[in-house]
């Protein structure tokens, strides 16, 4: 930790921050300049917050040297998380990039649903995605079927032999959820919903956290940090735009770079949501894509069986024709990635 | 609702989009100009949503017409809701703007917020706010001693007759909070947790509804919808700053403005909370004001005993002598402020 | 500065780093904790910038102690910045907020202007603002009537003894400007228009300097460096909102916090643009009274003498009528001022 | 444009805004529903501004139905644009993506910049980028050698046979540029600094403009339309981050996505920076490939034949070896890419 102090601090000041610094353990020494007195705190202690310290008198700001997520990052562990599934699909590492396809919403119609299970399993897709609570900014519109709909994807993955992904908003729906689901999500806008995080943190499920849509890139790993300090190593990060001063053509901005970065910092896989993360159909297919290129370990895709119908989002979302002829694209992508993948890698890392 | 179809649209296409359109009620017309063609549906139908009809090919653009918060709307309800205590204090309309203050968390340390609570008293408070259930950003920080704390706030609501808030952070926890709390708080991380706000709704407790970090206007009032439209009607929306590219030198930007074009859209009471809107001590003042100014119906300021020890955010809480000079100063404008108040409703209704 | 190397950082980058520090005769301390090693430059030198030391393999982050600006700075100058004008106007310090109005750009019709400025004169402000010289967004829009606008802008100050603003957009143009009037003012758009800044730097008016849309507080000051390192110490700062996710009701979000915050890092005058800040007419008075409760030296607002004709920013300009009312009601605010800012002051600094 | 009246807009308002548009030659189709009244104006008039009908007491909002922008937009012309250099180097269309590479700023060392040059050529770059004239945030940086840079490189550029791109700052600078470069560049900060956009509009040289940190895609599809309005319709786009809440990791957010929609759009190429996009020499390549698989025209990379020395911008350099290692595995993408790009422009456009 770095402490440095205002212009003008006083003796009794610098000195009442070095004596909660050497009650806490730390190794002290003090820099004097002209104008500014900077306090070297060195030592990887716990017992004081950096707040706890720029509370203090005279502290004009506290610079935390290292990253504040421990368990989500690579200095505790180097090598890549990866996730395997019972059927021996796994995410992260070097592992061939996974697809999870499927409706916004699963509607009251489950031959609707097996349609698009089927495009996915004919297109090598690994998962089903699909909602059953909703969360939606205004009250009045459709938030979900619930637990029926939890069973039509149940029922679709026994049909297609798809692993299942679907959003938890309530923790007292999680042993409900676990029943029929392979995979839960939590929701951009439950990223900093810590009684969540800390609920799924007990699941012996693997989970998918959306980044907020003012999540840092550190508030989104610290985000992670709460599922895994709970207990559940296996977080799958999931970006999917953030919110910036320009929405007349997308939802949202993509953060591809964070991708990278992310890789750089952190041991967990990482996947891309070009459907939320662009709010467009016709842009699906260019931002999976950019996602892909730069390290994502899978692509999260809106499909529907008939987006004109859709009861949320159908404007990000494939009909199933199109998401055919864009997967096979994609798959195409994937097949040739090997290659820019580990140059990326050694570069990264 | 105006629909914009893209140039190129064809007949069908814009066949369809009426067809839906009809089918659901609406009256419809059509503008063909010689680019782009332009459909207006008139009616006032929650039948078909914006999203709904944005999915159909061909569909550039659905524009909105009425502000789709209702319940929270001055359309429904043109005078400003005012909320009663018991000991009668009332928040919002032409009412003096009251004074929420106390620390950021309750300390394991009865008499240092029952100081707290009495210079709130002295210096004409209304509220002791303190919080009980903490969100935090890492798991490694505090987050509050639960029910214990909620006991000290009791204690010192019926020692000082300050009515009490405090941030409520699960839906579980409800029934035993409003044993001990006369406000619940739901904190910015949460303004868009749809499940939380279900809860509140049906409590008979006033909400103060903090404004996220990436929370637009239209976001904020459909997140207090969610609380009225489950069935409380008094909420008290709170402005406490919003994330933009500049942090260097404050925690978050206010959006000093946001709380007079919400008097002008919403009949709510809107609160403004500087500590956190700035994170700074020495704004705490000039912000508060800037808010009252306005016609903030209230201010809500972190203070603790001794803030060089606190817990969580000393570095945006007053100490106590600091803020009994304040708080006069505030108490200056505040007897002054009937006047501004008056000249801006005139005009901004 | 304080460098904080990468994890892993070896030997000889640590070295490299040290040597051109000491090279550039920075006093040196190296810190090695069990992560990262964080290396202490002591001393105040230009010789070499953050930006060279960061381009060294190894390094992780450079802070800068001290803030970029010098000229700017408190740090340099306790004293508040005050500008005299011939009349006796001041701007800064204790006096009195001075007020500039008028339309956003002077239109062909100088009984018009003459209106606008006679109304200005009744209500006490002592400039009157007119663009000349308009940046627009799209070509196809009007940009001001040039040399025509500035004569009558010197004759509508010749006729009611008000000093007058306009904005300069191209360096070719001081000369000529300088013969009319006698503020010069650099809009948003300029802010980093650095070669406009150094020719401003080389005149002897004083220049308005607008924040970019887009400006961090410390990239504002630094722009106001430029003048200021080019001669030129008349330096007014303007607060005129920032750009961020929430446009639906105001054009951009006013940042009322930069005041007090600027007033603590610099000793330059700042004034607020609430017009341009919200581009509502009804958010004019509040956000006026917002900018000088948190200490603002002056307010910048549009005055037409006919808005709905305007062949600018007509929805932000106030109609004469109006503008006397809502004057009025800020010189009654104004009056009791000086209290306000005298206690904000002393906290502040 | 589609003009929706306030609640409550009075009959007299209504007729005066029919009467404003009748009068410019809009035909007029008036919607009243229960709460809101709307006007939709059809034409394609220039006569009167959407900010002028806003200005008119009772307009809520105005909504434009066309782009603004015409000569950038696809609507005018629907086959991309292509621009041919004298040595048949082509840049847009289905042109193979070119590579900009080259120092921040030329230095004081032809020797280096050669090294770079040749380095460029080898790997089949086209073009030697390098700055003369550079904007800088602080008065007290380095801010280029002028014209004796630009004489370095015209130099390398015979000896290499390399096309040169350079930024202009000043309108007054240009002739003498023009006579030594083959392409100018706008800055980001310029990007409104109309003056200057008018001044390349009226040279022969294709002008590659950089997106505003601020700047929305219309407002940077505009920025181009004064350039080709004043008569210059070789314009480069050049997407290179936007600023966001978060610059921890990156110096900005690249909207990769960006690309795309100019595609749709706008004929213009684009070219993606990931130097200054994201300030990280490790981002550089992921990044680039990301612009180039979603059909960027070209990419913009900062080379320095030794960054540790470099006088700015050195930790976003490549060093020569990097870069040759880095330039053959996007070249490896770029032989692949126009089956992506095919694909791409068929499901965009």
């Amino acid at each position: 930790m770095i402490i440095i102090m205002e212009r003008g601090a006083t003796k009794v000041q610098i000195q009442k921050v070095i004596d909660l610094l050497k009650d806490n353990g730390f190794d002290i020494r003090l820099n004097q300049g002209k104008v500014h007195t900077v306090i070297d705190a060195i030592g990887d202690k716990t017992s004081v917050t950096p707040g706890r310290v720029s509370a203090l008198d005279g502290v004009k700001e506290v610079k935390v040297i290292r990253e504040p997520f421990r368990l989500a990052s690579r200095d505790r562990k180097s090598e890549d998380t990866v996730i395997e599934f019972s059927n021996g699909v796994k995410i992260g590492g070097n592992n061939k990039p996974v697809a999870m396809v499927g409706p916004c919403s699963v509607e009251d119609d489950y031959e609707g649903l097996l349609k698009v299970a089927l495009a996915a399993k004919e297109m090598g897709c690994e998962f089903l995605r699909g909602g059953a609570f909703k969360p939606r900014t205004s009250p009045y519109d459709f938030d979900g079927y619930g637990e029926k709909a939890l069973k039509f994807m149940k029922r679709a993955s026994e049909e297609t032999g798809l692993l299942t992904v679907s959003e938890v908003m309530d923790a007292a729906d999680l042993d409900m959820m676990c029943d029929y689901i392979d995979v839960l999500q939590i929701g951009a806008r439950n990223v900093q919903n810590f009684k969540l995080l800390k609920a799924v943190g007990k699941c012996n499920k693997p989970v998918i956290l959306k980044r907020g849509l003012a999540s840092t890139i550190r508030e989104f790993l610290l985000a992670a940090e709460h599922i895994m300090y709970n207990g559940n190593p296996n977080v799958i990060l999931c970006e999917r735009g953030i919110r910036s001063f320009d929405n007349a053509f997308t939802r949202n901005v993509m953060d591809i770079a964070s991708i990278p970065v992310i890789k750089k910092y952190s041991h967990l896989p990482i996947i891309v949501d070009p459907s939320h993360g662009t709010g467009q159909r016709y842009l699906i297919e260019p931002m999976a894509k950019a996602g892909l290129i730069v390290g994502a370990d899978g692509i999260m895709i809106e499909v529907h069986h008939d987006p004109e119908k859709a009861l949320s989002d159908g404007k990000q979302s494939l009909p199933i024709p199109m998401f055919k002829e864009v997967m096979a694209r994609i798959n195409q992508l994937t097949g040739r990635l090997q290659y820019e993948k580990n140059c990326l890698s050694a570069n990264i890392k």
